[in-house]
Parts: structure tokens; sequence; C-alpha cells
């Protein structure tokens, strides 16, 4: 079967790997469908992220769906050529934050397509995919591209959650790549009020206000001053930018007690501490999910959450670099997939 | 101009009331439509409800919208002929609680139509009423029906806020007259997953449905057995009905840890406390509202709740006593409004 | 070796029990101290309490601490000699309440000394018991008896952790026996401003004080009135008593927004819900404990809770129908132990 | 009467001023004891911190208390000669924020001895003070100097509120000046169990031990590695030394999901954000303080925190220069008082 492996910086080849047999407890699955996350774009392009830098070739990929092609022994509730979605979260079930269920911060993850442990985790690019049957999130009713994204959408229904209290609430959102785009669907689906986007890319913000955001606003020095009055507006930001301008200039507009939820990943950021403690700001960070996951797919079937409009385009796998240079372009991407397979 | 007065149960009269002028910070609505409540029907046909009875006439109604007609001295925010929703809430704005921004908790409140103090707080079905500009969220886009369901929707958002987390939650609803059927809306639009609805009406359980609800059940001994194993399935429970039979039926169907909102108005109620308590529930009590008024007349104008299909009787001033007869059937009506006036 | 047996109610018998040896993981211990708990009391005076009875002769008791005698393979941690406090909660780890971290939901719960599965799950009141090392907790510095007192107090931090926040607020108790006494210490430890206790008995009473209430009232119908003004005074009850006209009388004396620990266990409860709604009251259960048996432990050890003056009574294990009788009389004894062996 | 006032860098004075009478609400204090705060320390040392500059001169002070010399109209809770702790947060109860019970976010706050507002709020250390009744809690059992203490004890008791639950959680304080001992009081009082706290000061050390911490450390690069393994111990970070270093320092030794509470003024800080956001850290701004200062003057009568030992030097109000140089002496000094007057 055939993989999409990182070798280096620009170095992105098909190549061949042996199909594997899913064991008791897991299924095998022929991929479906694979987004490009930015994670695979910083291997594709710089080879890695802060510290964390390739040392061998690697399987990237971890926004997968597929159809069940063979069941291990003991799996019921799943069907042969039933659409799952499949988690790239494989917590250990035994450390200290398992036990504790923090099972997002496993000592032990195995999260497809990661260079952080070494060897890396490989990824779930492949033709032929085996996972553990919890792993998988029955999608029927679906399109693959539909329950590729129930990953990234488990990321911010993660950082949702760990928000607190949505419903009435006054949001903004500062980059509207694919997290902030999934983040306004978030934030919408938990009750938010006035939703606001602010990006550099008018493409962006075309999306971001089809995705429900109630205004959107080129970023820039004064972007944000209708909402500065009397110490500030928005009840909550998702900073999905991971740029320190975007979250220090969105501080003016924050409401005293606000929470900005750091999802861009911006390595070390200086921060105007100062004015964030005098209005008691909270910054959390939000890691990855962990039932948010399932959570999300439930959403998508019932039409509660529509993640269709942001697939805005899907590649062949022969075609797989042509899709990573695509998936980064902010003025005409929100979400790349590859096409493994059709039903 | 008219007014609908109870004199004692059954005792309704349309009657004579002068007209008020507005005075600073106040305006003068010329009221469009206004829905009968659960209380409303209480003193229609009870002459009160527990130890709340009433002692002199009082104007009914607390469920209000109109079109302003004047504007007191100062008010500047709203214009003539803007449709408004009016909230019934009036707290003194100077006692403890108030301080302490709990403001529903005001131990001077004048909440329209309410027999609880004497003389009682006269209540807002008339034909023109003088109210606070505060009280008023500008209504534009809705339509007059609509706006008199943000006083019901509020109750609902302000048990939804409450409840705690909800986005992906499973929510069970007892008791699906208005406030069960808004229950439904909101905690839909506040992220919730599985919504299961149990009532005694087949009318009733389809408008639940309409609601938003997956799954309907008549309520009995049997009804949630589905929902039982390993301690239960429902994150959190919205009793609506007021009925003990209905919340302690509903336990052994809540996941331990789970919340339940007391909606309905019971009186002393006999609770399996033991139960209760093994399994860590909480029971919290929602008492009105204060912030949720805007928020949602800001999600119905927004199209993000649709309280419309739930409207199911509109009756004219003169016939206000069927439309009381009607309001309580709960075989064909959640909600019956009266028409004072059109745009 | 010897074991405390109920065979029925009144129906106590100080029998021979074979001696069992440690297996990986285990540790065997010579009891040093039990006490005597209000469930104890109930299989004793009762047989069972609510639907839970007696079906088979069942070794009493889940209080106990006492010194390692042997350390089975792979226990490292202690050694021997060594005054462990030993948790009666023993979960399964598999089912889904645990890997959710909900341990003392445990579907699969082996809790010492209790009637509830059949077969009953033997106690701990025995010469030589054999336990999980996870169970144990180091104890060194503690007296045996103060050791023993780790599991009721552990149920007093649970309740006091569920509470919310506990730094500056006004606490209730009602019903000053062990578990509203050891509320006391807890609410305390945890920040509590104002502490008012409310019993029956005069030396109870006495006790609470010596625990750090502010104030003590003997129960009765004007008791609280003191706290009524203007819509109650305590932000938080623990009740302790598991009578519902304890907690009834007591709502009048609640702040808006008040919250209710039921510690009490009183089967079905007639309560006034409709001023709980009205008041927005949160009754909250509290179940058993989890990971405060580790922190009541450490707590004691650093002089931060002192449980001593409240062991008001210990007895020979030859004396343990003398000391099962003692305990369950409120104008004398707090806590009642029996000491199976010293260091 | 004589005052302390500040024209400059390094120009400070004690100068005449007039006394004021108490106007209806307010009462006459003969001031007692007055603590030199970090914030003052900056306006002698440097004129003003980060974008805050002195323009004019100011009086001084803002952690005071006194004795009770007259009482305006209408004040009848507090009669002459009592002792009071005086706060020196005085919002305008008409803004936003006072209408939603977020005081300490008052538009218009009038903060005892503020360059921030121009003309700058004038402090509190002068002679004869008046303030409004609702500023002063009765501090009858207490010295002038404890007192006096009300105010910093409040700042952390109001952090210790933020940070969430605090009983048996584990806690670090990096920085050990005042702000830093007081953390641990507060932390104690609220029921934290571990305690570890670092400075580079042996003196500060020894008095943070003496505060209750468990483990006192020197700060260094090392330091924290004992506390480092499988991601890390403390629930919750006090970061008390402003430094952007001890902070990032601090990092390893956190748990996933904890809380850093920023009280340290740091200006800008250049944070590893993505660390951070890896581990899920939540960073919270505490401000300030509210209804704390009456639970700290409380908690202290009670004998339940214990901030004597702290005040380390008293000076005469003729050695106001002196008093402020050691004021910033971390090696000898934790708080230094002036004495105005005695009972």
């Amino acid at each position: 079967m055939k993989s999409i492996v990182i070798h280096a910086a620009k170095d992105l080849r098909v190549e061949e790997r042996p199909v594997e047999t899913p064991g008791p407890g897991e299924i095998q699955i022929r991929l479906a469908a694979g987004g490009i996350c930015g994670s695979d774009l910083h291997y594709y392009n710089h080879g890695g992220f802060g510290t964390v830098r390739l040392r061998e070739p690697m399987v990237l990929g971890h926004e997968v769906s597929g159809y069940v092609s063979a069941l291990g022994e003991g799996v019921t509730h799943l069907r042969e050529g039933q659409l799952v979605a499949v988690s790239p979260s494989r917590p250990c079930g035994a450390c200290k934050y398992c036990d504790e269920a923090m099972f997002n911060q496993c000592l032990n993850m195995r999260f497809y397509g990661s260079a952080m442990p070494f060897p890396h985790i490989q990824g779930a690019f492949r033709e032929v995919l085996v996972a553990h049957a919890a792993q998988c999130a029955p999608a029927d009713g679906l399109t693959a591209g539909e329950a590729a994204m129930a990953e990234p959408l488990a990321v911010c229904l993660h950082a949702t959650k760990r928000a607190g209290p949505m419903l009435g609430e006054s949001v903004l959102v500062t980059g509207c790549g694919p997290i902030g785009i999934l983040s306004i669907l978030a934030a919408r689906r938990a009750g938010a009020d006035l939703i606001v986007a602010t990006d550099l890319s008018d493409f962006t913000l075309e999306m971001a206000r089809k995705a429900g955001a109630d205004r959107v606003i080129k970023a820039g020095p004064e972007a944000l001053k209708d909402y500065e009055a009397d110490k500030g507006t928005f009840d909550l930001l998702y900073e999905c930018s991971g740029a320190a301008v975007a979250l220090a200039g969105a501080i003016p507009a924050l409401r005293p007690g606000a929470t900005i939820m750091q999802l861009g990943l911006g390595g070390d950021m200086t921060l105007p501490v100062q004015a964030m403690t005098a209005k008691e700001l909270s910054l959390k960070g939000s890691f990855r999910f962990h039932e948010e996951f399932h959570t999300g797919v439930s959403l998508m079937q019932k039409g509660l959450i529509d993640v269709k409009p942001f697939i805005t385009h899907s590649f062949a796998l022969d075609q797989a670099e042509e899709a990573f240079q695509t998936a980064g372009d902010r003025e005409k991407a929100v979400k790349a997939q590859i096409i493994f397979a059709t039903a």
C-alpha cells in the first residue's frame, strides 16, 4: 500500500509500506480521506516546529476517515464497509494521567504523525490503516471528507469546553485558518451571541462570515477600536493565529475577567502581562482533545455543525505534493484533503 | 384603555384603566402580544398557587411585546414605532442582592403580575404600558409574537446557564409544556448532543420533537428503561413537570454526578434523597432570569433560536377568556397569546 | 484471628477467621484501631438501612488503621511495623466510571463491610487484614486512633470539595454526630469564616464548639431566626442529620444561591422544593471519597486538622458489644473505636 | 496634620495638610499604622512603574488602620475610639462593572495613592483620614499593625479565591516578599496540602517557612527538579516575583491543567506559551480585591490567620524615609510599617 512519508523539509514521498492485519480489538480500515493539518505543513515546510524536529522518515497525517475492511477478534459494534472517523489519539490507559481521565496528557501518548518522541509515531496517511476499535467513531450519514474533519473539530470543541460558559457570550476569534473557522462553528454551536473574527486574508474572512461570524475585520492596528470602550467587549478570545501581536492587540477589546483560549502555536511569546493582570484575564492553553472526538461526529451527523463548506480542496493521492502546497495558501484554502479511496 | 384583570378564580374581566404617560427614562408602549404563562393560569384557575393567593384584583400578564408610542425624557436608544420585548423584571437596584448583581433575588422586586407582595404587583396585559427603557429590548426583525416569547425563553436560558457545561451533554426533559419546549431549544442552542423528552400528551411530544428532541417518550413507569444501564445515561435533567413522580422516575436514568434543573413548580415534593446522594446528583433551583432576556432576543433575531412553531394560538383581546382556556390545554396548545394591537 | 461479625440485628459476635497472606502488591496488616460508623450501627441495631439488608453474616468495619506485618511481592514504599491508614474503598479500576476517574461510583466497588451486593463485602474489623498497598496511606507520626479517623474525615473532605468555594464563606452544620463534627473541621480547614452548628444534644454541641464552630444552637423551631433576615445568611449547609425537618428548617437561613451538601442518610425526604427553587439553592449529594483519603492523612500529619479530641471512647476487642452501644449514644460519644492491637 | 508626600523619585517629604471633617456616611480616623507596599516603593525609588508616572505631588499609602475619632451623620455601626482597618478601594457604585458587582474593575475607581488618573488619587498616609464608613472594617481585638495588614492580605485572599479549589492541592510560591508570604498564609488557610516556596533571599525563605511552607528552596536553575518528574507536581503557582524567569522556570514543575496566579507586576513578559499550552495551564491575573478585605479582618480576629510575625519593622512618622529604605530590603524586611499614633 502507498503511504505519504516526510523525509525532510520539502522532501515528501509517496512510498510503499506493508499492509497490516487487525489483532483483537482492532479493525482494518481502507482509508478514505485525510486532511492536511498545520503541523503536517510544518514538517513539510520546515522539517518540524520549535524543538520538535524530524530525525527519521515519518508517515504524516492524523485527520482521517475510512471504510472498515476487516474486523479483529471481539469487535462487534462496527461492520465491514462502514464509514468511520479515526481518532489519532492513542493514550496508554495506564499512566497517572490516564488514571485521572486526563487522557490528552498521557505520558506515553502515541498520537499519529508526531516527531516528538523518538522513534517517531508514524502517521495515518496510508491506504490501509489498522486502528483500535475504540479510536473509531461510526460516521454513517457523513461524507468521508466530513468524517476526516472530526479531528480538527474535536480540537475546537475541546477548547470550547475549556473556555467555560458560552451561552450568550461575546466572542472574538483572531486568525481564521481551519482552527479559527472551526472555533467559530464550535462557539456558535455552544451558544455564543456576538462573534467577531479578524484575519489578514480577505478570502479567510469571507469564510469566517460563512461559518457564522457576525462581523469580520481585517487585522491591523485599529481593527478592534469599536470594541475597546469601557474596558472592552468580548468575554472570550480564541487566539488561533499564534502571533503575539494578535494576542496583545486583542487585549484592549477584552472585558475584565475575559478568557483567552490559546490555540495558535506560537512558541515563546512576549505578552503584556501587567495589562492582562489588571483586567484579571485568564489565558488558558488547550491541547488536543479526548471525548470531544465522538461529540463532534455526533453533532455533524445531526446536522448541528456543518463543516462541508470549509473543505475547499480535494486531491488524489498522487497529487500529495500539490495538496500540501495548496493547504498552506490562506488566500484560497481552508482545509485541503487527500482522497485515498471512495466508497 | 383595556386591561385583563383577575378578580378571583375563574373571574377574569377586561376592564378600563387609565393610560399612563412616560416619565424620565421611561417609554410608553402600545402593547402588541401577550403570552399566557402557567402562573397566569394558576391565578385564573385557582386564584393562586401554594401560599401565593390573590387578595385584590390584579392585572395579569408578564410575557409581552409592543410598539414604542412615546419616549420619556432622556431615552435615546429607542425610536417611536419600534418593536420591543418588555422584560417583566424590575429589581430595585439598591438592595444587597442588586448590589451583588443577583438581580433576580432583589428584595424589592416588582415583577409584573405577581400576587406575592401586597398590594400586588399589577401586570402588563393592558393596551398601553409604561416601562423603563432598560426593561425593553429592541426586537427589530422579530414578529410581535416572537418578541413576547423572550420572557419564557429567558427563564430557560437562565436555567441552562445555571446547569453548567452543555456542549456534547446528554439531556432529559420531563414535561413538555412551554417551559419544557423552550428548554429543549435552549439546550440545543447551548450544544447538547442527545436530547430525550417525556410527557403524557402525544401532541406535546410531537412538539418536543419539532423543537429538536432526538427521541420523545410517553411518560410512564418503564419509559426510561433504555437509559438506566450502568447507573444511567443523562448528564442533565430539566424537570419541567413539577411532579415528584417525574423527578423520582428519572433518577435511575441519570448518570452519577448529573444535574437536575428544577423548573416545574411543585411545592413540597417527596424525593428519593438517599438515591440522589449515592449518585452525587445536584438538584438546582432556577428562578426567573436577568441578562438572559436580552440574550434570548438577540439569538432569536439571528435565527439561532426559532420559537415561532410553538406559538400555537393567537386570540383577540376580547377573546381573553377563551385564550386562557386554550392555554391550559396540553392536548393542543403550547403557547397561546393575546393580540393587543398590530403594527 | 478474631473478627467482629454481625449475624442479625443485635446479634454481634467475635469469631475466629483464618489469617490471610499477602499476594503481589498487597500487604498484611496487624489491625490497630477500628472506628464504629453510623452504618455499622445500623447493621447492629436494625440489620441494615433502607433497602440494604443483611442476608448472611458479615464482618463489620471500614474505618481502620494498623501496623504493616508483611509485605507482598513488589511493595517497596511501605515497611514492616509502619502505621498505615487503610482505605475501605476498592474500586475495580476497569469499569466506565473508573475509566473516567469517578472511582467512588465504580460499578464493581468492594467497599469494606457493605451488605449492598450479595454475597456481602466483608469488612475490616479483624485482627489481621490483607489489603492492597494502594489502599494504605503511611501514617507516621499519627496515633493509631487518628489514622483510623482518616476514613470519616475523607467523607467530609470530599463533601467540602464538592461544596465549591469555601474561603470566607458562612457555613451552617445541622447534626453534629461524627460527620457533622468532621465537617466543621473540614470547612474550617478550607477557609470558612462563620460556622454555626445545630443539634439536639448539649454534649454534641459542646463538641461542635470544640471543633471550631463560632456558635452552637440547640435545634428547634426558632433556632435559626437570627440568620433569616433579608433572605438568609449562610452560603453553605452541611446537612448531617438526615432529618427532613432539619433541612427544611434551615432553608430560611440560607442565602439565595446557597449550596446544601446532603451527608445525612435520610431515605425519602419531603422537601420544600418550591422554596428551594425560588432561592436557587443547590442540593448536592456527596458519597464516600477517593483521593481525599490521602489528603486527610497528610493534613493530620501536618497538624492542620486535629481529630484527637473527638475520639471519645476506646474499647478492647472483647468489649465490642459495649463499644457498639456506646457509639450510638449522642449524649456522650462522638467517635468510639475498638483497639485491636498496640504498637 | 502631617502627611507623607512623594514629589519625585527619592523626594519624599512629611508635609502639613488640612484636617478634614466627616460628611454624612463618613468617619474621621486618627491614623494608627500604615504599611509600605511595593507600589509605594516604586513611586519612592523610580517615580512610578511601567506607564504609571508621578505628575504632581501625591500623598502615598493605602495599607492603613486607625481609631475612629468622629462619626459623620448616619453612621451607627462604629463607635469613637474603635480600631478600624480602612480599605483603600473606593469604587463609584454606578458604572457598568459596579452594576455587575465587579467592583475592583470600577471605571471610576479612586484607590488611595494611585498616580494612574490625573489628578492623582491622594493616599492615606496622613495623621487624620476621612473615609466612608463602608470602607472601614471594625478590627476589635487586633493590633493596629495587624489591622493595617488587611489590605495586602485581601490581595492574596482574592487571588486565592480566583485560583479555584485549594483543599488538598499542591502549591508553589515564587517570590516571598510580603505578597508571597501572605499567599502562603492564604493558601494554607484555604486548605492547601504541600506548599513549596522559592526566593533568592535566605531571610525571606526563613520567613516563608515560618508562614507555613513545607519546604523552601533557593531560586535557581535546578531549584525545582525534584518536582518535575512525570510532567510536574504543583496544582497551583502563585507567581509573586514578577520575573519572567521565575514563571518560566516553574512551568516544568507544574502539573498539566495547573493554574498560575500572576501577582507579581512584571510589565511585558516573554513566556513559553507553547509549553504552557501543551500542558493546558491557565495563567490568571488577579487585581486588588473587594469583599475579601472584610474576610481577612474576620479571619485574623478569629486567630485563623496570623500576620504578626511578618510585620518586621515599625517606624515613627518622622522616620518615614528610613522606613521606605528598610521596606525594600529583602534581606531583613517583610513588612515595614509607619506608626502614626497609638491607642
